[in-house]
């Protein structure tokens, strides 16, 4: 059954391991482009431009920002990140769902933006402990710092109650495959299936 | 992660499968239960009491209805079918999920009885040529009374949009499947996810 496509948006707190689940869901799930954000920082080592980021100039970011290309914004340490449009409204007019990688801000006005299209996922460290094993074991952070770091996680954790659904990620794979079903899912909510004879004469 | 328990209505038009598809459920998805419907109508060769209907006389079923024991009831050709409360208490009690098998008035009734612990699937034939065919093909009706029952199969299919999910029976299989993925989101859900770093205190 076909549907109508939709935004699945996902976020966690610092060091959640977002990225390796996208790469991973764009891997198994049909149908699901990802949604590129846009950068005006310095390009790092091994990354592609068009993949990893859309590396752009200050000036070709602040054109878009006026012209109203970009859905959400921020500006962090003096580099701007951004969403822009036009690459999802295409994704959305091949019948693809896109998945995009936010924090809660760019969630916020991304929905305000798609109005009953988009579903929200927030995934979660297995437990606080785990964390902070992990950032004690990465030894980046110590001491105050690492109190400071453990705040803002608990911190970012807040915004999982403004999402639809939560996802712990406590291996890779499970975390995959949970956010699969929760994709499988949506594509059968009644409000966006395209069960021709019941849907008639309905475009999108 | 655990999950505070919910009920899965499963409903669909005559000869959807539904059946078929709720034995192959409760194999294959953990922490189940059905929900058996009570009837005053007699047991028929290889029905189970308490696994098919739990079979009761007329003077039980009309007690239990003024002891407010049935979430829902019907009178249907002279007799009586029902929706016992206590064994669904007790499943949910138990953090199992419920699956029953109503139809549309009957989901109203357990709707209310349950606000916001409900999901709500509607099966779907592939298409009204298919289900032409096979009542064709089984030749029990023919002329006006197949364009009846064809009739009245589609004036069911318009109950299809005031629940959740939609889910096509093209085969057995994939249907089951769909279910499942709906089932495992559904527990996902952040209204009813247990996660302890963000949930205290709180019993079901």
């Amino acid at each position: 059954m076909r549907h109508r496509p939709f935004l699945i948006i996902i976020s966690s707190p610092s060091g959640g391991g977002k990225t390796t689940i996208r790469n991973r869901l764009l891997q198994v799930v049909e149908n699901l482009a990802y949604s590129v954000s846009a950068t005006t920082r310095p390009k790092r080592p091994g990354e592609i431009d068009g993949k990893d980021y859309i590396f752009v100039s200050r000036d070709k970011f602040l054109k878009w920002i006026e012209e109203g290309e970009l859905l959400e914004w921020a500006e962090v340490y003096g580099n701007f990140y951004g969403t822009p449009k036009t690459p999802i409204l295409r994704y959305l007019s091949q019948g693809k769902d896109v998945l995009l990688d936010l924090e809660v801000n760019g969630k916020r006005s991304v929905e305000f933006a798609f109005p009953g299209r988009t579903v929200s996922i927030f995934i979660l460290p297995p437990d606080l402990e785990t964390i902070k094993k992990r950032l004690i074991e990465r030894g980046t952070e110590s001491g105050e710092a690492l109190q400071k770091r453990l705040q803002l996680i608990q911190d970012e954790m807040e915004h999982a109650f403004e999402y639809d659904y939560w996802v712990v990620n406590d291996t890779l794979e499970q975390a995959v495959n949970r956010i699969v079903a929760i994709i499988e899912a949506e594509r059968l909510k009644a409000d966006r299936a395209l069960y021709a004879p019941l849907r008639k004469g309905l475009t999108i």
